[in-house]
């Protein structure tokens, strides 16, 4: 499959971009709004991994081309990504992983958008024919990023559409070190979602913690 | 430290006032609003633990008592539990480990009360000077209650009073198998009350999960 990181230059993308590229055998396509710097960030990650193969290009042509994108920018940016690219969207997957966080004197909290959750807002967002799944939500970008660092984490899938979810739960299951696990339907993406701000929050209070996931068992 | 489960007969306190009677040196009660009950379930956990002392008191009984009171009761039942023993309470430090949620066809969901979560409305029921500890809200009852099942999960505790947060940490990490984590001050409680629906939620969801904690790193 070709899978596309719509804002694959951000921290999450990165991360991302480099574990598909180098633990499944689907091809990565690194989207941005500026093709230059999608392009100088795919030569970046093709350094890193010379076997593989990473395209930049901006996030319309990336969609055009891709099985799944995954939004993988900022909760504020999410619904002009997504319109950006919603003409290019055909018979593609859109995955979601942003979490709404606002910061107070306390720490971090989960500040979901009107329609509940993150996740839901990019269901919304997206051309009725595109199914939304939830995922990639509680991975620490930095360690996600470090292609030394081994992951054990759970990735909690959330979907309305089976053949989709399904889709995105082998993916998922290709990447080393990360376990899928069914979460529900879309309207499950908030417990999801505000488990980000509690891992920066443990992180910041607990010494010697740091770019934490989670496991459930 | 003679430690009152409040509402010691139900599910959540019955795991708590066994394990802490077994693993901890302190003195369990086990509180009730009916003094039968509260004896009855009491002599129970004597028999399943002959090397311990449990004894079964009225809720404002226990409390009177203790040095840790938990309100081990479901959310709706937290501010009237809190406020028959508020008399009571004197150097007390009072857990919370409620967690407020609603079902619906999708599964279950984080229903926060006004205060923005249910360890905050204990902190609002409870005494000025009675410092309230957020702990005890991702463990699976029936496992807790099961002492044959060795636990290995995390415990985020949430408080605002130093102190009273450092010996709730304590009494946490004297159980087997359970972590204490700082996950902050009380406005950071929604987050970790959150995580319950989430763990139901992936129990329902998928084969051969059931009665899950959590652990972060």
């Amino acid at each position: 499959m070709q899978i596309a990181l719509l804002g694959g230059t951000g921290d999450i993308g990165e991360g991302l971009a480099l574990r598909i590229a180098r633990d499944t055998d689907n091809d990565v396509l690194v989207g941005s709004r500026e093709a230059e710097k999608a392009a100088a960030k795919a030569e970046e990650y093709t350094d890193k991994l010379p076997d593989t193969t990473v395209e930049g290009l901006e996030n319309p042509a990336a969609a055009a081309r891709a099985d799944i994108a995954v939004a993988a920018v900022p909760a504020y940016h999410l619904s002009d990504t997504i319109g950006a690219v919603a003409d290019e969207l055909d018979d593609t997957i859109l995955i979601s992983p942003a979490v709404g966080m606002q910061r107070d004197e306390d720490g971090l909290h989960y500040n979901p958008p009107g329609v509940g959750s993150v996740t839901q807002l990019a269901a919304k967002a997206a051309p009725d024919h595109v199914p939304v799944v939830g995922a990639f939500h509680n991975l620490a970008a930095a360690k996600l990023a470090n292609l030394d660092a081994d992951l054990d984490w759970d990735v909690p899938i959330i979907g309305d559409d089976e053949d989709a979810t399904a889709t995105v739960t082998s993916l998922v299951e290709d990447i080393d070190g990360l376990r899928a696990l069914s979460a529900g339907g879309l309207a499950n993406a908030a417990e999801v979602e505000s488990v980000t701000p509690l891992l920066i929050n443990l992180a910041a209070n607990n010494d010697g913690m740091h770019d934490l996931g989670v496991k459930f068992w």
